[in-house]
């Protein structure tokens, strides 16, 4: 992250071997003070060296007034003075050829003008210097590994060793998982406190933990996203080896799009966010209960091959609770074999429950519990086990869990691999802790949370797979019948012609053309020219107004349809015109749309958006008015892949009116799949077009293809985007 | 319960002088032992006579050979003692004239057909009886009313005596709330475990809690709901005044209604469960989380009276997070007046965030939790308040707790009303409780469950106050030109003629007739009487196949739109005809159906189906392919009343589509509330009918009332349901 070609323990903010705390001060409960107390008590393998004007040691240790002061080289400075002196200390740091700052003051863009002009100088400042930070406004840098126990940050708190690590927008989030880890049985590799990320950013973390051999499990809070398309290759790439899962805060960014269109209505900041996600394979929780299970789950490196869960309870009610919410994550809680029903039957009470969810009931011993749990585990039928346990006296817990520990030790020996979450339900004993020889058991307290972990984990899987799989697919820009240079040429001239504007309908369908995509129907601006047109296509047609600023031709009553005859394209015409004219509107009437009826289809709307932070946006949907009101949309970032127009047609809840519903014919996905890919194209190479909307375009039946019935495009200047 | 006249404080199994423990045994760890040292060292007010036939005394407490041996009355059994023994003991109840008992033994109908045999006999002999008996296969009772300390279950885990009252049918879902209460601040009044609920059910304990002075919140674990018309009567009546909260675990009933109809296949149990519980205003939890902390909030007898939320934090990280989630929950983080900012600004930090949320920062001293806690408090532009404490460091959280509670007071003291729900993520510190001057603070330890529950809570009110109010509106059964007995005729006839059977066309339409139900058009069984009646209705018409057979007629090409003279009509009637021929199906050919021409209306489906625990459940929904692909579908169960059939249609995703949608009409709202009000009388008052679907019912634009285009109705002996 600092230098690619250097060796991964020698980057300075993970494996610094001098530290200078800039700040470090006696006066205690000051933020200085605080990071020293915390690097010392850490243990920290490397030298501490406090600077500070106005004292010669600070804590026993020897301390300089100034960086330049120090005799020897610094690898890392952690720089706690406030803002407003902050750009004279990163002069010094660079005199005194520091490479790497975490800089845990606060005051900066966060706090409003003045804080943001002091930021946007340091920002310039470490880019003249070459210097790397982190922060500023943040919280610090931990680094767990056992050779280096690097604790920069203001808590004393250390989290046992372990395969996760974490990086935050907030310095408060990401503790309060540090925090948490030893209670949950969860193993920190590294943490970092991204705060206002002037610098070093989530993305440069992902590549840092590639490298990272003690890094498995990749756990974020993110605010923004900084590069989505850099994260998006990225999180692809690393999370098919390491899984990374993502707490994002939802909030959403100012609407940028021009009113009245439906893609851009649709589109908000957060199902944007969803869409990346889901394109690069990256987990989402939606609370941070999610979050910390999730981290939890995945932390182990045992994890489901299939769908099948096998619920083993002491109370019947939370084993109901359980089987409803697999139901609800996609699992399947199978009946079980009859072997191991008799098996149970052998040893449990003649009041146990031996089908699936298998209740042992609340009086169960401790050979039973290890009875059960290794029969379960040790059964093909089950991909994986969740054991609950509901106590209703303290008394009964420790029979209990020595009987689970057994049974889980015994199925081990006897080579299951299966994965196990419990749910300890045990009031007065909620923290007891299940490491059984090396392995941490994820351990909930909810009833629901096992089942959510084991749905991620198997969609995760699913993704996995895939992911793995594409290697070789061909990508979108292999596809024929492209005329990029053409479609940038009609962009630009209508820019250069009349400025930001929609595309005339002549234009629109030159534009759809360029790349394959065809419009149905030709523009006519006389009545003559219409019936000629209405001739060539064969009757029966339909007429309507073409206009680049109309947007909702239907409320005009601008369309005619099933015209059958000369005379019903010529009133048309003239209708049509009238209306305008009436409405004092005859300016903004192109000419009139001369279409053939299509039948035997299915309505959608395809559109792009280029949203300003995330670039360009493709919505599918089903059309008509219901895709705003009923919101049955799917988005997905530029460039698409293959999977991704998949997964976005498929994931539509009207998708079986694609495949054959009600004994309709089976319409043309790949059609659509095409056009999707070909719009991803268009809008990624052709910077210009800042909206699009293909609305409705018909999906005929399977190898027919889709027809575009109406249109918009909007260009701008790429840069006022 | 027992004995509506009788004195509340003598109901026998809550406030029994005399309880005698059938089964009571000296073998540790045995049930009997653990209710005997339940009771005891519960410290129960009366007298606890163990009953055993083989021990002269058990725990010190003197032992009876048989009930029949006890010199004194028995106001309450409890009965320990296996299945196959409960007959006889019920006898020996009888015969001593215990009035009440509780079986906690197990082995009935949960356990397979010879434990249901026992259950079907134990249910006839406390008939016979005329005892009153809560179980078998249950936990238990529990009483902490302090003037009576009756714990008659096997844990000896005492909860704080408090506000809420719990029946569930799981002992271990309802033992864990028990459980919890200590830790999470909640006290409770009464705990029922249901069982099998062979007798006394939720609705009975609704009743007697309606009555019970302790009681301010009820709280349910439910799996099935016994009598829904009796619960949703009790739940509206006690709801308003003491809230109910729910957490229904989803399982579905098998499905009992035809293949084909749209209505049953949405009506899913669950999705009716949600109707009942906005019916009656049953607030329901998802999650065991949920229902906790719901019960938590539900006790603080402050609640908000609106929906503006203040957010106080020391993470800002933690703040967005809980502001994302008030958003989510429909609730308003409104920016703070300038006059709050500046008080704020003069005690906190410069680095803090004076905009809602407020963040003091992590290093805020008590005096600035204190301070800024009192002023949010006292500002009239929020309905509620969350303070979110988040730790990095133990040391510091008593004083922040100080700070916080010292501000609380201090704004009591003031006069500030505003409810305040905590969110203490404080690791190390997690049980720590907030109980100011008597007030228990809702404490969480995410930042997603303050929003919940405060969107719950108002939520509530609103339906309370709607309930308040509800009173004196004019019911359903009220509605003019309502002709039940000739409905009850018209399906008996048909019934009688064919036995279940779907209403010919003509019959649909006199039954729609009956209540006022328009249904356009007229059937026609020759050509000559088609082009009749399109005369009649004049031109242009439909003309469709008529069939109670055939469902899905559009698919079968037998609906012809805008037919315009003689020649079209007679054309059609032979196409639909010689179409059935080729198929092989001229039999279930009615004739046809000549309609008039509907345009400028919204196609929408009701429908009613007939669950076989619920009774008739009312649906309204998008028409439309759309209606099951997208699922916008409202229930009800009848008898709807003015509220539900508001709730149901402002509930609809597409709801805009009859408000003036994109410059459209705005539609017959009324007419449709009028359509659902009179379907709900007609499927309550006529049993027979199983199942009816206007599909699709055409609403017009203001003023112009529903047609019904196309119904189904089956009729069914009401016994064969």
């Amino acid at each position: 992250m600092i230098d690619a070609d250097s060796d991964h323990h020698t980057n300075p903010f993970f494996f610094p071997r001098r530290i200078a705390v800039i700040g470090a001060s006696r006066e205690k409960g000051s933020i200085g003070a605080r990071v020293l107390d915390c690097l010392r008590s850490g243990g920290f393998s490397g030298s501490i060296i406090p600077v500070n004007p106005h004292a010669d040691s600070i804590s026993g240790l020897r301390a300089f007034p100034s960086l330049m002061a120090v005799p020897e080289p610094i690898d890392l400075a952690v720089i706690t003075v406030p803002a407003h002196l902050s750009l004279s200390i990163i002069d010094e740091c660079a005199a005194k050829g520091v490479p790497a700052v975490i800089m845990i003051a606060a005051g900066f863009a966060e706090r409003g003008e003045k804080g943001a002009g002091i930021e946007q100088k340091l920002r310039a400042k470490i880019q003249q210097h070459r210097i790397r930070l982190i922060g500023p406004n943040c919280f610090g840098v931990m680094n767990l590994d056992p050779t280096i126990r690097l604790n920069a940050t203001y808590t004393p708190v250390l989290p046992p060793f372990g395969p996760v690590s974490i990086a935050s927008d907030s310095g408060g989030v990401g503790a309060m998982v540090v925090m948490a880890a030893r209670r949950v049985n969860l193993g920190i590799s590294t943490y970092v406190s991204l705060g206002n990320h002037v610098d070093v950013n989530v993305n440069d973390l992902l590549e840092y933990w590639e490298q990272d051999a003690n890094t498995q499990v990749i756990l974020l809070y993110l605010e923004t996203i900084p590069d989505p398309q850099r994260f998006r290759q990225l999180a692809e790439r690393i999370g098919s080896h390491k899984p990374i899962i993502a707490l994002k805060a939802g909030r959403t960014t100012a609407g940028q799009s021009a009113a009245g269109s439906h893609t851009a209505a649709l589109a908000t900041d957060d199902r944007t966010v969803d869409a990346l996600f889901s394109q690069c394979g990256v987990i989402r929780a939606s609370r941070v209960e999610e979050w910390l299970a999730l981290a939890m789950a995945f932390s182990n490196h045992r994890r489901p091959t299939g769908r099948r869960v096998g619920i083993l309870t002491n109370s019947g009610g939370a084993g109901v609770l359980c089987a409803d919410s697999c139901e609800k994550e996609g699992l399947v809680v199978p009946p079980l074999p009859p072997s191991v029903s008799a098996t149970l039957a052998s040893f449990l009470s003649p009041l146990a429950a031996l089908t699936n969810p298998v209740d042992v009931i609340g009086l169960a011993t401790e050979e039973q519990h290890a009875a059960a749990t290794e029969t379960l585990l040790g059964s093909d039928a089950l991909d994986a086990l969740i054991i609950l346990y509901l106590s209703i006296n303290v008394a009964d817990n420790d029979q209990a869990a020595a009987g689970i520990i057994r049974g889980i030790r015994a199925a081990r020996q006897a080579g299951s691999r299966k994965p196990i979450y419990l749910c300890w339900m045990a009031e007065g004993d909620r923290d007891r802790l299940f490491s059984i020889d090396g392995e941490a058991i994820p351990t909930y307290h909810t009833p629901e949370l096992p089942a959510f972990v084991i749905g991620r984990l198997s969609s995760y899987e699913a993704w996995r797979q895939q992911s793995l799989d594409n290697v070789g697919l061909p990508s979108a820009r292999e596809l024929p019948h492209l005329d990029l240079p053409q479609a940038k040429a009609i962009c630009a001239k209508a820019l250069l012609d009349r400025g930001p504007c929609w595309l005339t309908t002549e234009e629109v369908q030159a534009l759809l053309g360029t790349v394959n995509i065809p419009f149905l129907g030709r523009l006519a601006t006389h009545p003559d020219a219409a019936v000629r047109t209405a001739e060539t296509i064969g009757y029966p047609v339909a007429v309507k107004l073409a206009s680049r600023h109309i947007l909702h031709k239907t409320e005009l009553r601008a369309v005619y349809l099933n015209l059958t005859d000369e005379q019903a394209v010529r009133q048309a015409f003239h209708a049509i015109k009238d209306r305008l004219a009436q409405a004092g509107k005859s300016d903004l009437m192109d000419g009139v749309l001369v279409q053939p009826m299509v039948s035997g289809g299915v309505e959608l709307l395809v559109g792009a958006t280029r949203d300003p932070h995330f670039g360009p946006v493709i919505a599918v949907g089903l059309g008509g008015i219901h895709v705003e009101l009923l919101g049955d949309i799917q988005l997905g970032l530029a460039p698409l892949t293959d999977h991704d127009v998949s997964r976005m047609i498929r994931d539509l809840k009207g998708y079986p009116l694609l495949t054959g519903y009600r004994s309709r014919p089976v319409m043309d996905v790949r059609g659509l799949e095409d056009v999707l890919l070909r719009i991803s194209c268009l809008v990624e190479a052709i910077t210009d077009i800042s909206q699009l909307d293909l609305n409705p375009i018909i999906v005929l039946p399977e190898g027919r293809g889709c027809r575009v019935v109406d249109a918009r495009v909007l260009v701008q200047a790429s840069s006022e985007h």
